[in-house]
């Protein structure tokens, strides 16, 4: 799978995901009321309405772009039908010829890992048939719990050919609580020894010359983007923290390895709000996927100047 | 909701979590044929027999126990119809008078973090209306992201009246390949200082003598429950490991306090499994609720003789 999202980054010279995570705040009134009128204020009514902006933003971008990104947290919170939402965001991404990264964030041991695994990149058995969940092409994974979490899912990778981002280093401010803690006699962060069992865990699903098994490192930690780098040279790097979270194109060169290849970078409310930004301010709230457009644009030229 | 916890085990006299982690391999045939005839062996007869299975077991076993502990990855397999049957499974135990402990080890930062607090423990906002989403009493959380990740799930502990555990040290083989690293100058294991934390962030939602924050450990490593119980005094530990993973009742004096409260202990396959079990197999596998009841009946019993 890995190799795929390679093609569709070369193609498109844009290493760079849209996240789509929407908040009801993100979405125009003109939307929102369009639902809530029809069905209430709903659970329901905000799952339509989400899925209405999703798929105004997708058709306005989907051809610069190779990847996009749900974050599913942003459906769990509508139950059921925010989950039905999220369904059909990726179906409808897939249609558009997307690669789809499921930010879950999952980690669990054992059966229960091969449970969430089954659920986001592969297929759940009832009976003699075999059925698909939520069929992301990757997904996010935590290693808390360590390998007994992670084998689960690099299993469904060989078998279905997906991928999975482990957190390695994350974009938010008290990430060092315990990911920088300095570990064993020789005092190295907590993140790096992460990053070497990403290495050893990536050996176990390669696809050309990048692993299956990605990472997920901030944009917003540069300094440390380097060192992880070299740790870790064949597997792909989710960078997140771009934007909103702060980071600019300048501080991505380290994230990159030396032919340009080796990241990803997300961004989420920049794009999908940028209709409410000043930057963008020329639009019209019945125009935010057009914003949306340029923001994305803005994004890719300014992240091409920077890895140059 | 911690006082509300501490009530029903006191009541109950069984500190004591069912842990509704249903495969099909667990359901018998005999429910599984009904759904499949009527609906096809798809994700929707899937989310079917679950919830008949649960229902029975439920059933059966409810007066015996203050809480259960539904696996949400389990019903996250069948995509939507699986996390229907885990809403419903929610609603069912709480007419039963049951507290409902969410595994869903959810974790991410700030906006995302509140999301799935939102989803789990509190409530949605859509319009001028406040939805709930699956709307479980507690719901256990991953510490990798640290204070950002964690802070969101308490501010909804308090607006809620809800609870959380966070993971410090899991009952998996390979816990120890980061919970386990020496940190810091004085070289302690991960896991107590994540233990640390829990103190911190628990003082931010007391209920009585006891944090809103409980901690999970795993019962696979009484060793370290003794210290980790004295890091933690005014945390509930919620007790994973027990049974098919290879704990007894005798490894858990440890993870409780000196007044014999302090731990719930969760049991998943041993009890909904039970049927399948030599110990009970003078059960039909029609009569499969039974020899659930009678598997947390002999739980209960090991446990409270251990705990003396």
């Amino acid at each position: 799978m890995i190799q795929k999202l390679i093609s569709r980054i070369d193609e498109t010279k844009a290493p760079v995901v849209v996240g789509l995570d929407p908040t009801l705040a993100f979405i125009p009134e003109h939307i929102k009321r369009k639902y809530f009128d029809r069905l209430g204020e709903t659970a329901e009514a905000a799952g339509e309405a989400i899925m209405s902006f999703n798929r105004a933003i997708i058709d306005a971008v989907y051809d610069l772009i190779p990847a996009v990104k749900p974050q599913i947290a942003m459906y769990e919170a509508f139950g059921v039908p925010g989950l039905i939402a999220y369904e059909q965001t990726i179906d409808y991404c897939h249609d558009k010829g997307l690669i789809v990264i499921g930010d879950a964030k999952r980690g669990d041991i054992g059966s229960t890992s091969a449970a969430y695994a089954n659920a986001h990149i592969g297929h759940t058995t009832v009976g003699n048939k075999s059925i698909r969940a939520f069929g992301e092409d990757f997904v996010t994974v935590n290693p808390y719990l360590g390998t007994d979490g992670i084998k689960p899912f690099i299993d469904v990778c060989n078998s279905d050919d997906k991928g999975i981002f482990v957190l390695v280093k994350t974009s938010n401010p008290s990430s060092g609580e315990f990911q920088d803690q300095p570990v064993g006699k020789e005092g190295r962060p907590l993140y790096e020894l992460v990053a070497d069992k990403v290495a050893q865990w990536g050996a176990l699903s390669m696809d050309g010359d990048y692993s299956n098994v990605g990472a997920v490192v901030g944009a917003t930690y540069p300094e440390m983007a380097g060192d992880i780098r070299k740790l870790i040279p064949n597997a792909m790097i989710l960078v997140p923290g771009y934007g909103a979270q702060g980071a600019s194109g300048s501080d991505l060169k380290g994230f990159f390895n030396s032919d340009g290849r080796g990241a990803i970078v997300n961004s989420s409310r920049g794009i999908i709000a940028a209709w409410q930004n000043e930057r963008y301010s020329s639009y019209e709230p019945e125009d935010f996927a057009r914003a949306s457009r340029e923001a994305v644009s803005d994004m890719i030229a300014d992240i091409r100047s920077a890895i140059g």
